[in-house]
C-alpha cells in the first residue's frame, strides 16, 4: 500500500497509539488501514462414498484437481459461501453438513474452513471455472494431479473417517513451503 | 474506497472481467481490490466452572464486560490468535482447548471463532484493554452489562453443556438488528 484510498496522500508504517503491530497508515487524514487473513470456503461433495472433483480452469494450478472452494464474500455466511463457491465450481446445488476441516496457512494469511456436503442433483457439470466436474472413488482420486496441499489431506481424512462412520471437524497447519532463492 | 493504494487514481466500481461481484478498481494502473469478512478469534477461559470475564477499557461498549477477543491478525493461526488476544484483555496464558463456537455477523462482515480455554495461572489481572478482569459462577455472570450478543449466547451455551459434560462445536447467525431511522 502505497496511497491513501481515503485521500490519496502517500502513506507511512508506523505503530498507531494504543496498538503493537506496524499498520499502513495515512501522512495527511487520520486513516489507518487493517490487512487481515481471509477466509476460504468450500466442500467436500459427497455421494455414495465417492467424491466431485472439479479439474481447474482457471490459474493457479490450471488443470490439476481440487474441491470445490473459494473466499468467503462480505454478507456472506460460511456455509453460504460454501454453497455458492461449490454451484460456481460444478454447477450443482449441494446440502451442507458440518463444518470437517479447517487449515490454517498462516504464512499466506489464509484459513480454510470446508463442510461436508452432499450431492442430491445430476446437474453437476464442467463451468467456467472448471475444465471436467466428476466422481471419484477413493481408488481412482488422481493423487499426483491435486491443485492445493489442503485437497489430498481433506480426501485422505475423508476416506479413512468414511470407513469408520464418523467425521469429526479437523484442524490442521500447512507450512507453505519457502521459496526457492535460486 | 475512493482512491488506488497503489498508484494513487480515482477507483471505480465495476464487475471485472470473469467476476460476478462489484470490485473497487483503479481507473488508471489495472489493481483491483477485494474487501472480505474479518476473523475475529477469542476463547471461554475456565476454571473450576467459572468463566473469566473482561470489563472493557476500550470502545466500543466500553465498561460492559465482555469474553477475550479480537481480530485475527496476518501471519497467526486461529489458536495463536486466540491465545495472544486473551493474553492480551486478562494477562494470562490459557492452555488452549477446543473450538466450540462460531459465530456469522453477515450484516457486519465477520466471522467469530472462540475456543474453549483452560486458566491454569493466577496471573489475571486488568490490562490496558480490561478494567476488571473476573470470574463468574452461572449465577454471578452480570446478564445486563455484557458488551456484545455472541456473549450471552456462548456463556448459556456454555453452562448447559458443563451439566453434560460435553461440549459440541456449535454455529450460529447472528442478525445484528437493522439501524433505528429515526
Amino acid at each position: 500500500m502505497k496511497f491513501c484510498s481515503d485521500c490519496g496522500s502517500v502513506i507511512e508504517k508506523r505503530i498507531p497509539d494504543g496498538d503493537n503491530l506496524e499498520r499502513d497508515c495515512c501522512t495527511k487524514c487520520d486513516s489507518i488501514f487493517y490487512s487481515n487473513p481471509r477466509v476460504i470456503v468450500g466442500t467436500v461433495p459427497i455421494k455414495n462414498n465417492k467424491v466431485l472433483l472439479c479439474k481447474r480452469a482457471i490459474q493457479p494450478r490450471y488443470g490439476l484437481w481440487t474441491l470445490p472452494a473459494g473466499f468467503l464474500e462480505n454478507g456472506e455466511t460460511i456455509e453460504e459461501g460454501a454453497f455458492r463457491e461449490t454451484k460456481e465450481e460444478t454447477n450443482t446445488e449441494v446440502k451442507m453438513g458440518n463444518l470437517y476441516a479447517i487449515f490454517n496457512i498462516p504464512q499466506i494469511n489464509q484459513v480454510y474452513m470446508l463442510h461436508l456436503a452432499e450431492v442430491i442433483n445430476e446437474d453437476y457439470c464442467s463451468t467456467s471455472e472448471s475444465l471436467e466436474v466428476k466422481f471419484f472413488s477413493e481408488s481412482e482420486i488422481p493423487w499426483d494431479d491435486l491443485a492445493f496441499p489442503f485437497v489430498p489431506t481433506t480426501l485422505k481424512n475423508y476416506f479413512i473417517d468414511s470407513k469408520k462412520g464418523e467425521y469429526p471437524l479437523s484442524t490442521q497447519i500447512i507450512e507453505r513451503p519457502p521459496r526457492k532463492s535460486s
